[in-house]
């Protein structure tokens, strides 16, 4: 299904019923409305003007449309500022991150909770039961603007509360983060700081914490909101428009308290602005396009974060906020959604109706150019409508051949102790998604702890820190699973085990990391596997074990480990030996391989495979030749995709 | 005319007479001092110390030269701030920028203003009126070190009166803000921030304002020291010195109060920090003279921002200030001072007489060396003053050929919104410059709004903002107008016209901008015209219109439009395209061309041509065959000039 | 002799009899503890543990172990820094250092000085006569994460103070800060600031006293902890270990108080974080050895600030600091502690002894890891034991053959006026000491005024300020003596000399430096030296002489100028021409040349010849034919050495 994003207060009443039909026209299920409106609901405190939101929902509602409400938390508007200043977060430096754009609030803040509390009652008893209203949104992308965590007095407060429920006593915090170093200790929970500012760098079990502390505290301030709505607005979904890679709350716990993961597709600014990282060649060939595993691999993400989930905003044309904002190539909106419905979104909604030409996102393309004509976007999305009415209902989508199994805590730990300046969790993750996909398998993102039954082949790029829960459920698991890097290579409060790396790994993989390396790009050290030499680099580990090694560096070394159904990688891998490995794997338990041309992806919903071209050519689709197909044919259009019905 | 800028609270009073005569056996006319001096004219509060300054100007004046005197309100001293820190300016980070070098005050500070008053009267009353004193100098390089824009206390209390003044009432400003959106609606001035410091980008309308506030806060602050200066030494000039490209301010309306516009030519530093863009061979091709348009381009926006005007600090030899501080080649000093001339300049004046061998410039050459012996600019200086006596009279300035629309706003808006990272309006507006230039053709800059009847060839860069006023101006011109991308692409309140961009322009072009986009490098998209295919990239836009394009994209899309004696670039146009189509249209004008040999430029001064080498081979002058030589001859030696009398 | 750093508290002290029985099994005889145990002392206000560490030397010392006790001041408890939160320094942005790292103080505060001597005074009286303490270190790495300056309110207390002991009247510092300029001046010392946080950068001299005042504050309270622990530990050494290069203090000031300058050797990271630079290929090429000359430099660089000197901290394996953090090379460890001894260490300590599994450094290897098991540094460590007892003793050091002029102060008045941004005296040294190693010269880094009697080439890379007393030295001194650029530049006040520079030196070298430039990487000049044209950049001086030139510029100016005894250099030498133009001063003067093949270098003590191979090939060891080897033979293997006796 589509649906589209809506601001009524942009534009005058007079064409509310007016776009109310032509959204219905155009096919449009969903709209979404309210997020941001605070100050327009609530223009001086405690006066409240509901009419024009009564008034618009009926529009839209009459017209046949399904309602999304969204709080306006992100936006309080500048009186609540100014009676109540410490709202405001305050950066790393110290810096008191003030009113002027959005996202201006710490999660911390007493009083904010208070009045969030308090704007969310009221939304929620008026509109609750409405019957337009089909679900609630709440806030606007946690997280967005690097505002997951805030450094002020009542962010500390916060934090020592939270420390001391944690711990119970001081003298078990220092145990846990080895105060004794440095002489750190603490004598009570009121001596302890919060980590920015030191001299050099602050204790990194001391950083865990406070980024620990810090996601909890979203989801906290989520749940809140969440607990009011499901008690006045009952059989209503809720719902977070989640952002491109955020990794500083953990989105899994976060999503358990939603019904359904929102998240915004923005794939030309990502891939500018490295939020996967791309090369620059990357960057000038797909400007035009998005790389072609960042909307997927958002998709298999936040399809891993709740079953049920939407693109919550669809990028329709330009945008206004990366460093170069490229248009879109013909056809390339048209093939965005329909890859997000092959990775199994329920809803496609774009965002957003119409471009409004004032203030931050003047250029920010929507469906309608801002002199009310049709821009690009709108019959893209409009061909979609219609092709979504031929093939509906799409088969449902089972789950992937392949687990990939992601851990936000892991992108904290090598963020806060890297030790080499390019061991990125993100980049890991990448590489390993990458290379799946260029094999054609299919991917599910699940988080430790996880069941893994589904799955014949599990990568886990890196788990540092691995819970008795998450290894329990390794412990039983028939398939394969291959073990990255500095896996098991920390206890919870970020120490090295006793027992040395991988630590309670050591269960299913009997070696003993007792030296890791981190090394400069430029020092590149082969890993011999299968009769080939494999450039490595980034990291290198060096084993201890009775286990023959599968590969080996250049100086003899074991470079790969395995035990019965555990292979365990003692270095960075480079997208070239995992497709190579994991093909190989891949193939000895006969998973769907698709290996596809330059530019071309597939996936599967059911027994239908999508393949979408990202190139400015025409492909080949990676098709039995005697495929049915249901949409397109054998040979795939430039940015273009096709369906065919698997064998 | 020569000059030289002069410091005798530097020297000892003994070296001041013999000091003042050199200066006119050198063939000096003016001499400016007293700026910086306030610590030695009062160097307790109230108790003043005018003494030294009667005997300089006595000594000076009585050995022939004419005495320009400049206000002290650069540098308070510090018992001033001492009684008043809210005199500092504030950073955009929030942190006050102290005492310890120069220009430290903000623009809006009460008490400064009060203060500036005090000081300015007190010497517009004592020597208003000398015999000696031919003209002021207010203040040092507004602008400089970033001092334009400052966000304490004292502006966000300007600001908001200044808002008011503007808009009346709050729902006026909430209005053409566009605060609707993201809730950014203020109930009163009183609520309204500065821009700085917000969690994501401000408003770009509340930016564009603060931009504006700012520039008018520098003038209002001129114009204080103006009306004192006009009131007590009437029949005495006031000028201003300048910096090289300093756009936070619009110099054309502080000009109005002044009598000339002066700047401070440095063509090396210039050229080693990018004050105009130069790439990195032209860095070091020109290394010791400086790219030859940088100076010129000055020459000709000063010119534009006020007929009469002089260089007020001529770069004499290696300066401390850049990263690299390479000495001028031989000759090049010389050649600067005549390219002055020939630009129109009325006076050229050295900045220093003698290097000062303590402090912050102690390793910036003047006319004269620390050890009292001449420098290597004073030779130069010299010959500069025998050929002036040779050849003075020279002819007045007319109009050039050509105008370029140059107007400081345009600057601000893309800085505020760039919307493409490469989206420089200097930059932009300086390769049309130097297209012109290669073309030999001379430029004169105005500001939007200005006459244009002289001129058969306009060129407009890019105006964002078309006021009623300048449009009247173009509606009504004869002349061929080359208008640049994003030209009418907004309101005066920042927001996108309602009939879409070019807005107001669509009186004179009947089209219409649907969709920008901006590109990353390497995402270059030829632009086919006359037949060849020309790079473009950075920018572009697609356009509807019934005109038929005069240059397509490579996808068949217009690129250039145009209607009537108006012509439309819908891209950023490379250096190589804007000369041959400018070219081609001067041709077809009959405007006098010059096509120049790599490293000379040239330049008409009534019937005179002068042509400047700054390359290091000699040249051909490019003169007709059987010119007469005024200065020179057919080739062009290296760092040297010619002059000949036009056809 | 060979030590390690322990730190019991860290570990059970079941422990501890077997740690101090392996130590010693090891071969090694001092064992540093205590440092950083503040919190552990005194865990709350006046309350101390002394138990566990009279325990801890009863144990090292039954051992046989000799004790190091180092006092904990880089690491004051958090109860102190929240009695007393003015004992934080302040950073140059004005944001306070907080508590959670270390080296969390000012050396300004007046209340950290009375804390840290109360800590000690009881510290030096409980242990200042235990027969198992043979000496004390002084806090930890003085200056080292850029700790030396400090911005505070203290700081600025103690700078005025400071400026009205060395002038005497404000107007004293007026006249030699040159203070007219700008109107800078100020009426009493209550009125100067910091020189941070201004508008433009500050007055030089204004930046020199301040670093000048903050050499002097470290050096202070050194002192303030060696007066101490003079009256209450006679007979025990004391020491403080340096870091790799950190210039913001003097170190040869400092250690006058000392009885030994310990440092400590990183020289992994050092080459990854360019403390010395590297290029990226040297970074790659001895990414496990660490570049050839970098730990040496240091070895003579702290071998000159004291005659006895310790490598305090020795790398034994991968650390946790650097961008990138490889292991050494097999046998490197063991090859770092020979080149030390050859370098004229007493004792090489070994940091740490086991890798601590928690906090900031737990990457950081040991020389047992943290499962207690021995590292690879352990067996490197126990082989160099082994050999040390069958060498013993080795031949005391003589003075090198050449001195190597090294002063702090011209380090700090570069920084703070560098005039080109490539003028970094610390690559100055770096390539006059590369082009002598290269050359297989011994190097004694002296200061200035420091005896040059040994000496018959003595180079100074540059020596701004020439105070009377080292000017005298240079006076009576016959050897050759080679001048870098700037020399003699520069007054005590940071002016240009009256006589312009050389200044003071031109009573050695009758020659005025008439203007000076710096110039872009690309914009290089060869100078003609010796029938060969050597590249040279950075940096170029007119010369004023009656003295023939002995190399020249391409326009023909001198470039190198000598006088009797003394060389000028008018410009920034390449390694290149250094190699060949000392290389013949030395030939000329019969120094003992040996020419190295990459990466090998050599180092005398008494009569043994070192050499060391860097390289990971076999070479040739540059020895004669017939020589007596003591360790290895003619070829020299990868990471390994080798001795001979002279002939």
């Amino acid at each position: 299904m589509l649906g589209v994003c809506y601001y009524p207060e942009h534009w005058p009443r007079e064409r509310w019923a007016e776009d109310a039909r032509r959204m219905r026209e155009l096919g449009l299920t969903y709209v979404r409305i309210g997020e941001f409106a605070w100050s327009r609901l609530e223009p001086d405190p405690g006066c409240f003007t509901w009419a024009w939101l009564d008034e618009a929902i009926e529009t839209l509602g009459q017209a046949g449309l399904k309602v999304v409400l969204g709080t306006p938390t992100a936006t309080p508007p500048k009186w609540l500022i100014d009676q109540h200043p410490d709202i405001l977060a305050v950066d790393q430096e110290g810096r008191v991150r003030g009113f002027g754009s959005r996202r201006h609030y710490s999660f911390s803040s007493r009083v904010y909770c208070e009045e969030a509390r308090r704007i969310v009652t009221l939304l929620a008893q008026r509109y609750g039961q409405h019957p337009h209203v089909a679900g609630w949104q709440t806030d606007n992308e946690y997280g967005c603007h690097d505002t997951t965590r805030s450094y002020g007095p009542e962010d500390l407060r916060a934090f020592r509360l939270w420390l001391q429920a944690r711990y119970g006593s001081i003298e078990a915090l220092n145990r846990a983060w080895g105060n004794v170093f440095w002489s750190m200790e603490y004598r009570s929970f009121g001596e302890v700081d919060l980590p920015n500012q030191t001299v050099t760098e602050a204790n990194p079990a001391h950083w865990l914490d406070f980024y620990r502390f810090s996601s909890e505290q979203v989801a906290a301030f989520n749940r809140m909101q969440v607990e009011i709505l499901r008690a006045y607005s009952p059989e209503r979904f809720i719902v977070h428009n989640f952002m491109g890679y955020t990794p500083d709350f953990d989105h899994f716990k976060l999503a358990q308290d939603l019904d359904i993961a929102g998240w915004d597709s923005y794939p030309l600014g990502f891939t500018d602005m490295d939020v996967l990282p791309c090369s620059e060649a990357e960057k000038v060939r797909y400007a035009r396009t998005g790389h072609p595993d960042i909307a997927a691999f958002h998709h298999d993400l936040y399809r891993g974060v709740k079953p049920r989930w939407w693109v919550m905003e669809q990028q329709p044309g330009p945008v206004n906020w990366a460093h170069h904002n490229p248009a879109p190539a013909p056809g390339v909106v048209r093939m965005w959604t329909w890859e997000a419905l092959a990775h199994g979104a329920e809803v496609v909604s774009y965002f957003r109706w119409r471009q409004f030409p004032q203030a931050q996102e003047q250029f920010h393309a929507g469906l309608n150019r801002p002199d009310f004509e049709p821009d690009v976007g709108f019959s893209e999305a409009a061909r979609v409508a219609e092709e979504l009415q031929s093939l509906s209902p799409l088969p449902p989508s089972g789950p992937a051949p392949v687990a990939l199994v992601f851990d936000y805590e892991a992108d904290w730990v090598y963020r806060i102790q890297p030790q080499g300046r390019e061991f990125i969790y993100r980049d890991l993750v990448w590489v390993f998604y990458k290379a799946l996909r260029a094999l054609g398998l299919d991917v599910d993102f699940v988080p430790p702890g996880a069941r893994l039954e589904p799955y014949r082949l599990v990568v886990v790029p890196s788990l540092p820190v691995v819970s008795e829960a998450a290894l329990e459920t390794f412990r039983h698991h028939q398939g394969v699973v291959v073990w990255g890097p500095r896996s098991g290579s920390k206890t919870e409060f970020l120490s090295i085990p006793p027992t040395l790396p991988p630590g309670r790994l050591q269960d299913l993989l009997p070696l003993r990391v007792t030296r890791v390396e981190s090394t400069r790009p430029g020092l590149s050290e082969p890993v011999r596997w299968n009769g080939l030499e494999w450039p490595s680099g980034v990291w290198k580990e060096w084993v201890e074990s009775d286990l023959p090694p599968q590969a080996t560096f250049g100086d003899g070394k074991g470079a790969l480990y395995r035990h019965q159904n555990h292979h365990y990688l003692a270095f960075w891998p480079g997208q070239d030996f995992l497709q190579s490995y994991l093909g190989a794997l891949a193939k000895s338990l006969d998973l769907p391989l698709h290996p596809v041309p330059e530019g071309v992806r597939v996936r599967r919903r059911g027994d239908w495979v999508f393949a979408f071209n990202y190139s400015g050519q025409p492909q080949p689709a990676p098709a039995p030749t005697n495929a049915r197909f249901l949409v397109g044919g054998p040979t795939l259009e430039a940015y273009n995709f096709c369906i065919w019905k698997a064998g």
